[in-house]
């Protein structure tokens, strides 16, 4: 069961000076005027569907029970794949089944998976390429006004997300050794990865730790940015707990050259 | 008549990063706090009047009946040039006569115009430079709260949009070649035209009709993006049904060197 | 005493690109569902509390009465630094005690400062680098809520602001010279100073008087920037009263080389 607390959450690869992102709005509050809309961000890099699958991660993590996600970064719009609403964590996530999901369906068990295809939900306009606004946001707005998350299409028996997707995802522990990656910089250059606060052993001393990725190695974690001078490149459990790489007041991704993809490793000795 | 839904919807040239945008929202809230004001763009390039004209059209046919529209792209702030109301498909547009008003006025009907000069309507603060703040988002704001709109100022007589204003901005079509041009490029880079679906006769062959543009020649639209190949160069009706050329998972605009006012046709044999 | 508004103002300098806007609206809905949230900009350079602290200004002249600003730019964030809020013209403003509030304190009287160390109104997530999520944004909505601004932490006693930390914000008169300097350039590169309107003696012309910087030299304040033709350095009081020197529909920032700090003299004869 699914009970929306009005609150729909946007997430696309629009860019924030598109004109795209209004036309969704106008398409959710013509079913709902009063949902109460709140922008994610829409600036993840065209069509980069890894990079949105962690920002959905973020946002699921952050919004209350009862918020519907809408993502829109849909290289194959109009092409044969569906388009799904997925309840997770308390929440309905409606995007492409493009790969969208497997982060968040790693970290968390899907309790139901959708395919929109009940036309009677869809907005009154059609394209072939705009299913953000013809599609996903009118069926956000069913959500927010009751509409029953199985009345907007057929229940998918298969399961969308398969051990063999989700693989190589998150960090593993081996020993004294944890992989993972970087997998985004935020908005000041931050590079944020997959190893997360619960993945480091309790027993495991943060003060001695060994962070190495690129040639470097840093010892230790730092509790917050000021812990340090300026200019210094430091690491710390960032905002979600997710280990991250920082320049002290600077841009940690364009001056150590980080990029998603790069290995990281914590070693404890 | 205009029946206002209490959307107040806003287009400037201010860019995403300004105050200025908070300064006008707050200007039409103090008027109409329970108006739900949308951002359609602050994208405009600076002083472009001729993009904002073809971004007001999308608006137009995206936003409900009852929308209010403020367009600031405003090179003639504080000259004589007029600021005025357009009752127009439903909804009332407010923004400098400079030119703004010319490609919705040459699409549809223009039932209304009234230059906002009735001082009781201002809003607290006055200045010579920010007429948006100023002027015109405290009249969108009343039209919200139903003031009528021959309230806010002198209805003009004469014709604010004339055929010669408007000639040369839409398409025409010449036996079997449509001639258009690009209009502006989406945030994609997806280069839109001014050669609407309907400009295309309904006896037209869409696979095998030609697309010419800068020593390009594209055969047949594609329905969708990914119908090609990532890189191929494509030609569609995107989701306003206008004809665009675009780069599957590319930027056309960029790498095609497409701007706008550069001449597109489509030739049928 | 203050009487929220509703209405909750953000500026920040995490970009607009950025999921920490969303983070902290979330935190802030999920206190008092109703606040009206107005993004100011977040758009600030990185970590630059002086930029920040004259957007602030502008921010506190362009709200009404009742509003909650927050302002989170926090390269001490997770040191010892409070944070604080700050009861001025009848408004409140959240942040670091980092120098933020030493312009808006240098024009109007601070009427209390409270230092926000009651947990009880924090917000359910805990971080060392993200206090704008975790502790100011909750703030912010329980003032919206009417918790009262003393519930929230310890009054301080000692002024936040004392007269060394604001020397040199204002500009100054000594005879007929008014010297001040640029302070930010706004989202069309016109240049800001810290000239307002009021430091002008009524009985200078402004039309003749010489404004200097950079070694060039203007004579007289235009109205506004449509009295000159395209591409010309201009000079005039601009939306807020402050003097500002601009290039008619162009870059002055860019053009001129203007960085904030740089001098600027009015000059009587």
């Amino acid at each position: 069961m699914f009970k929306p607390s009005g609150i729909i959450a946007l997430t696309t690869d629009f860019q924030e000076d598109s004109f795209y992102i209004a036309e969704m709005k106008v398409a959710a509050y013509q079913v709902a005027r009063d949902a109460l809309i709140v922008d994610v961000t829409h600036a993840i890099p065209p069509q980069d569907v890894r990079h949105a699958s962690w920002v959905l991660l973020r946002a699921l993590e952050s919004f209350p029970e009862g918020t519907v996600h809408v993502c829109v970064v849909d290289p194959g719009v109009g092409t044969d794949r569906k388009i799904v609403a997925v309840l997770i964590h308390g929440q309905v996530i409606i995007g492409p089944d493009n790969g969208l999901f497997d982060v968040v369906a790693s970290r968390y068990p899907v309790r139901a998976v959708v395919d929109l295809n009940n036309e009677v939900y869809f907005g009154p306009r059609h394209s072939a390429t705009f299913h953000g606004r013809d599609v996903m946001a009118p069926a956000a707005a069913h959500l927010v006004r009751g509409i029953p998350l199985e009345s907007l299409g057929e229940a998918l028996g298969e399961p969308l997300i398969t051990p063999e997707k989700t693989a190589g995802l998150l960090a593993h522990r081996d020993g004294n050794v944890i992989e993972g990656e970087f997998i985004l910089a935020d908005s000041f250059g931050n590079m944020v990865t997959n190893i997360f606060a619960e993945d480091i052993p309790e027993e495991w001393n943060l003060r001695t730790i060994r962070i190495e990725f690129e040639g470097q190695k840093l010892t230790g974690l730092v509790s917050t940015y000021g812990d340090r001078e300026p200019g210094e490149v430091v690491a710390l459990l960032g905002s979600t707990g997710q280990l991250e790489v920082a320049i002290v007041q600077g841009d940690a991704a364009q001056k150590c050259g980080l990029r998603p993809g790069i290995p990281v490793k914590i070693v404890c000795e």
